[in-house]
């Protein structure tokens, strides 16, 4: 069975400038806090490391996700686009962009698409001014990303704004249906606001859910489970959160969850192949 | 063990013109993300078909339930009144009017109850304009249902807005508290909100819950099961939101639950009865 | 193993006259729905009686939590002292003020202190006017606490105000954010907003959590348990919100819950003699 990890941040180019590296003890008391102990790749800062890693958990492929925020750093899209051709049959690379001037995030997402990202990431709530996932703001940017077919990750879970109300329902509840043709991911599944964002996504169809390390033996684990394993088994994504979560302890956890094997599948490889267009 | 369902639709008179019936593929596709098959009467739109499911699933008497929407259309009272008076041992009927005009509304809830409806049917979150579930154009209406004993179910979850703000928990707790002698039948049973709403039901004991549809292996369905077998086990009601449901399968499913038997009676029919002054 | 009940409220002094002894019906009915009987030291308003049930249940000492309320009454800090210095070996006092001036607020707290009490007990939801926890007329009575290293305990959940936003999750967040090195703990434990309390607590780091009443077979105790066990072990507070939950039935369930013996420690009286300074 292909596994393909939706969300990791390699220890390569830019990255290992942004906090999740710089700040090993911070991102270490996370990844403990979950229940596991950290990767060595992380720890160490090796590449090669991870590969090993990446081969022990079974795990293919690897989505490498740029960022470009006030808050927590920025991973310029060129970082991104030179991991993926450094790593061709490893990374899947997905771009970032600031999304506070629509006009420049416009054009720099359209510089991504053609340096070849399959989708590009948003994280407005940690950008300054911190922004609200319906924002009007946002709606030209999402406008440009449905009519040319760009699918967009959000940032809609865990520590998405100054405050909790960045990560409420509403907020993502409205842009899913003002643009129905657009294929949102959130990116921490929309954490703490399980049965909500789960009400969401039975209700909108272009919405894609992925906890990522916002699951294991955390509340609402059970909820998420379960409707990975039933209507939302299409468009549940696998996800590690690399590096907080170690890939091949998270992957064993995930493997020996109850979901059915054709629900499995698609969560750890198929949905992620199809919302990218690959 | 008599069985009531609160909540249905039959396939006659203005439903077969509603969405529900008009729209099969729609209605079949909920239908199976719940995990049923649709109901062969549904399919076929047969009311003999029906009866002989009731029948099947034990199913006594079903409450059949008005809209005046403008967003999901429209069953007027006459038709309401008329199925009950084809079939008065199997349906219970109740109306519905349009809030967004006061007067209007409280003329038409008079005739509604003149015709022998039991309760009335509202959706203010599916008319135009939305309404929240307290706002204050709805209070005059709400005051005259107080004073008259007529008790109201209102559209408290799932799509009962145009976002999921229209389901939130603030807005049922406020007119809770402001018509404590109003009895309230929050339909949808405030789905997603599923602890809110259990706490909303903790603390005003003018709240009925019936999850209907938004129960049957759906997130928050352990909670919602743990509060009727306890404090809510007076104030829980069963009901399919037929042709959403199956009677046969969902019933044999909801007997299944672990709910002890005093509070199955309860839940089954005897809440039914008294909220409904039978 | 030691046990120290975070919230007691002895038949003593003032508390016996407050609502929770003056009007026992309101009372049990509180009680039963948790699947409790009342307690016969409640009932017969017996402080002889409690004690044996405190040794019955193994608890040692008990936080007895002032009040300074416009809805639930007032308990005197005079009263609380008296209380603690009449029964030193059992009882630790937790002072009260009154929010909504500020100038007499930081006067009584200082006032309250120099009596000995270890923290103060805030309900702003329950004061006239009711206030939100991150309301900006508390934020100078947050600071004066916080410079001079006094732990506050929120009610920020059940009846904490007069709907349920002012137990919502953002209001609390924010004061913690603004009020990073404050020891703040949530009374009633921010139910029921379960998992968006949770998520608050893995993010701020100076939140203790203690749904006490709000926890027996209430929906989201199962949530709360999971995060007792995991990353909140070291911020969780056993308690009973005695009257309203006997302390033999009570602490016999809660020490059957499915949590692991050094987290059980911190919980029962670790957790509890840290955050006071004991």
């Amino acid at each position: 069975m292909q596994i393909i990890d939706f969300r990791m941040r390699p220890p390569l180019r830019g990255f290992l400038n942004s906090r999740i590296y710089s700040a090993p003890d911070n991102r270490d008391r996370y990844t403990r806090s979950l229940g596991f102990k950290p990767a060595p790749s992380a720890t160490d800062q090796s590449i090669d490391l991870l590969l090993e890693e990446m081969d022990e958990a079974g795990v293919s492929k690897g989505v490498v996700v740029g960022r470009n925020t006030a808050t927590l750093g920025v991973i310029e899209n060129q970082d991104i686009a030179a991991i993926a051709a450094d790593y061709p049959e490893r990374f899947i690379p997905v771009g970032s962009v600031d999304p506070t001037n629509r006009r420049a995030a416009v054009a720099a997402i359209d510089a991504a698409v053609a340096m070849g990202v399959k989708a590009i990431n948003l994280e407005p709530g940690v950008c300054s001014p911190p922004l609200y996932l319906d924002d009007r703001r946002l709606y030209p940017i999402y406008a440009h990303m449905e009519d040319n077919k760009i699918p967009v990750i959000l940032m809609g879970g865990g520590g998405a704004g100054p405050d909790i109300t960045y990560s409420a329902p509403e907020h993502i509840d409205r842009m899913l249906a003002d643009f129905p043709d657009l294929p949102v991911i959130v990116s921490h599944g929309g954490w703490p606001w399980v049965q909500e964002i789960l009400h969401v996504a039975f209700r909108r169809h272009n919405l894609y859910v992925s906890p990522d390390m916002y699951l294991p033996g955390l509340p609402g684990h059970a909820e998420y489970v379960q409707a990975a394993n039933g209507f939302l088994s299409e468009r549940f994504l696998f996800a590690t959160a690399y590096p907080f979560c170690p890939l091949p302890a998270y992957t064993k956890w995930f493997l020996s969850l109850p979901i059915a094997e054709e629900a499995m599948e698609n969560i750890l490889s198929k949905n992620a192949l199809r919302v990218l267009g690959l």
